[in-house]
């Protein structure tokens, strides 16, 4: 696979443009080939106006034949996944382990919605038949259902090369409800998105799709992404990145004509609630479990555990003791690109710089680049005082919060921020009374976790990842699992309709045997 | 029952303000007793805090628990039905019949979302259970579901002065979903929202809820409106009113810190597309049916048609002049208030004196704050080339756009913005080759009729009265029926919980009966 540097607009490439930038390998700081070509607004017309006339096409296909181009597409990845993983650790110095797992979690994703669309059962078809003679007034035969919106632009994120990014779970979920897709891919791997970009077009072209059923952006600024959320063909947006990223995005969207929706996954402090009772139950497994949670991936992933808060004791000084020798002992590490990395470095030296916060954890020196995990502690008091400390470090820092009593620890609870995740460490005999705290958590979290680690979000029809703002823009969806598809489908009822003019998810005779609600019951039966 | 003029913050009262207005008597332009008291920003704190002290009490409670108390109010408010409609009538110059129709289905409507939630499958229990054994790593137990999300502040409309205000349906959905809910009373019937609040406060207090479960602010301006929908407590907004007065909330929201969602109705044109045939097939019933949706409630409801879109053809003239002899012969008639009478008329003086346009009809001379039909004519190269025609005018004017063809008519279709309906007549035969137009009005609105009228709006499970923007602020719910639920919820997953700390809806054995999904089954049989 030959990578040209360019954008690619439905089956055609942009035009070589002014602008250009390189992928920079983070392990050494320099410049990979080939230069990339920022796109254009006339790139974006371009892609809007192939995706427009594309939509109608793609809303009418069936969840089978949707299916059919989304196990395509993972196939095409599947095999081959050595150039794209290649790639991939070039620009993220992510290590081949993690580029493979995550490009089969890719194909893997893409075959859940695929599963998910054939079944069809999704759409949530809903019938009430007509009672003529139902008094004061006839009531009229209605069918409603979930319905493709039109296109949609996916912005790619710069910590999953593959799950989040071109071919990732917004992107996936968005083809699967039957929408053109315009993804803008993150300039930290701009390579590793053309070369998956390129296998998504030959997907449309092999599955017979129109040309705009996809197109890729290449820009190292803002402009092109902001022309796309502005822009009056884009009926949403799907976004995995920063809180400033995602808020600005919304800002856009929701500052229109017409608002759309932004579907921003922005991150989290993720934190751990650790009782008394779990060290002399598992005290062990918890630190090994935090130690492998929040150093994977060099803490770059959006459910990292950025918050440990405990109780004072001496079995928890002692674990904790345990802890912070094993974090000491990591290697300074390349970030996913230079700007994090500045980031991190930026954010930990602030932190370190304020009063009321120790540092509990170093790694080695970092050096050129790379970065080594910098944790600190403080006490419950002088966090529930300022502010700040409620906010992510995104990288391998977390902040441990010793509280004196189990008050101390609910305030904390009750003073935390929208979140992704909560996890609690607890006996089930502790936990047992602690219901005040699983129901804050639960109010301010779009998971809780009991006795587990936040990393290692599950694609399945039960995951939740999101959670109330900053968390992400909606809480009432998800931007992982089957769930996620809800976000880019509408609702629309046909009332009266003779049964030959109505999608086939709403005949009578249930062609495609769909679960539905007829007249108040959920059948797979025809209606009679 | 006695009014007393003062917002109802819990079981309590709100003190006497600088501010009072009075309700006017839109027949007779005379105020009404008693004067009310516009709200202070003090009285917003209170009721916010109230209602987010309530809120996990009211989350709490199983679907069964919050069943009692909507039936308990609809039975409240079905036993005050003569006092309610007598005071409606003044405040709204709405017939005895209608006021006692819309109490009848606002009742319906409780009775409704109590069925919905007895039955509880609207939560979408998800359960995953673990596999410790699956390789590379185990799987957790996930199990995800709708939760409740807290106070919700809801605007009540000015043409339902029941079924869309202080216990219509917005506030029953946001009940039912399990959050307590602050509404802002409509200015133009304060007197029937301060006798239905009474009845909600006194259903609190009579099923023992928390007395923040529901407070009720009056205010003659915006002030308090705004203070709601910016205040951190308020979790989510629900309106029914004006393109203006939705946009405004909106665009508050968003600013927010922490944006929420603003769930707002705002209306639509409506548009009626007739096609030859129909004529030929039912042209009396046609002209019959357009004048009733029409004209019914003075042209006030969401779903009036406003656009007839038509080819020029011998029948279709001929009806057409039937149709405006008897929009003709219709008397003048108050309309809800004399604001809405006063931007009714500005707003037909606005689009008469424009280029392009005829009279079609026009009722008997208006006379003291009375309006009559004021319908318009024009052709469809003329519709197309004036963006503002597109535009609703709430009340009863209608504009027949003429075509000269299929094509224009599919133009016409074209050019609409988000709609809550539109709607085609034609013969089976004819519409079987208009997939293009049945295509294009189903991406337009939420709701498309066949051979039917979009006023009345059924209350029920398939039902979506939404639409792209700006019909609504978001397409992919509805403000009406069943499924309305879900726009107060949000999404929770619990990880790896021993059963006895899970809701009871999420627990294996399955107590409360639900429907769920389990490891990709959809079933009510308990966990084995």
């Amino acid at each position: 696979m030959q990578l040209a540097g360019l954008s690619l607009l439905g089956f055609g490439t942009a035009a070589v443009g002014a602008e250009e930038f390189h992928a920079v390998d983070p392990a050494t700081g320099n410049d990979l080939e080939p230069a990339f070509h920022s796109a254009q607004a006339a790139d974006v017309e371009t892609a809007t106006r192939l995706a427009a006339a594309a939509a109608p096409v793609l809303g009418r296909k069936t969840g089978a034949e949707r299916g059919i181009f989304l196990r395509a597409l993972a196939d095409r990845i599947a095999a081959n996944a050595p150039a794209l993983s290649a790639r991939a650790q070039q620009e993220t110095a992510l290590p081949a382990a993690r580029c493979e797992s995550e490009i089969g979690r890719t194909c893997q994703q893409l075959r859940l919605f695929a599963a998910e669309i054939e079944r069809g059962d999704w759409v949530d078809a809903r019938i009430e038949t007509a009672q003529p003679d139902r008094k004061p007034l006839p009531k009229p035969d209605h069918r409603s259902m979930l319905q493709s919106i039109g296109p949609v632009a996916v912005f790619g994120a710069s910590n999953f090369p593959f799950a989040f990014s071109v071919a990732g779970g917004d992107t996936a979920s968005a083809f699967a409800a039957g929408n053109p897709v315009i993804v803008k891919a993150h300039p930290a791997h701009p390579g590793v998105s053309a070369l998956v970009g390129r296998l998504v077009v030959d997907t449309v072209r092999a599955c017979g799709w129109p040309e705009g059923s996809f197109s890729l952006l290449f820009d190292s600024g803002h402009a092109i992404g902001q022309a796309l959320v502005r822009h009056p063909l884009v009926r949403a947006v799907g976004f995995t990145g920063s809180a400033r990223g995602g808020r600005a995005l919304m800002d856009l969207a929701a500052a229109r004509p017409d608002p759309i929706p932004v579907f921003a996954e922005m991150g989290s402090i993720n934190p751990v609630f650790i009782l008394p009772g779990a060290w002399a139950e598992r005290g062990n497994t918890i630190v090994d479990g935090l130690y492998a949670s929040t150093t994977a991936g060099v803490g770059q992933f959006c459910t990292n555990p950025g918050l440990i808060v405990l109780e004072r004791s001496p079995n928890a000084e002692g674990f904790l003791a345990q802890l912070a020798k094993k974090i000491g002992a990591i290697s300074a590490a390349p970030m996913l690109s230079r700007g994090i990395c500045a980031s991190f470095l930026a954010a930990t030296k602030a932190r370190s710089a304020e009063g009321g916060i120790r540092s509990f954890a170093a790694g080695a020196s970092p050096a050129g680049g790379t970065v080594a995990p910098q944790w600190f502690e403080s006490d419950a008091a002088h966090f529930l005082a300022n502010e700040t400390l409620a906010e992510e470090i995104f990288g391998p820092s977390s902040l441990v919060v010793w509280c004196r009593d189990r008050a101390e620890r609910l305030a904390v609870a009750r003073r935390l921020h929208g979140g992704l995740t909560a996890t609690v460490h607890a006996t089930v005999a502790e936990a047992a009374g602690e219901e005040e705290l699983f129901e804050t958590l639960a109010a301010k979290a779009g998971r809780i976790l009991f006795n587990g680690f936040p990393t290692g979000v599950e694609v399945s029809a039960a995951m939740v990842h999101g959670g109330p703002f900053p968390a992400s823009s909606d809480a009432r969806t998800t931007s992982v699992g089957t769930r996620s598809l809800v976000r880019f489908a509408r609702l629309v009822c046909w009332q009266g309709f003779p049964n030959a003019l109505l999608p086939a998810a709403l005949q009578d005779a249930n062609p495609l045997g769909l679960l539905r609600q007829v007249d108040g019951v959920v059948t797979r039966d025809p209606v009679h």
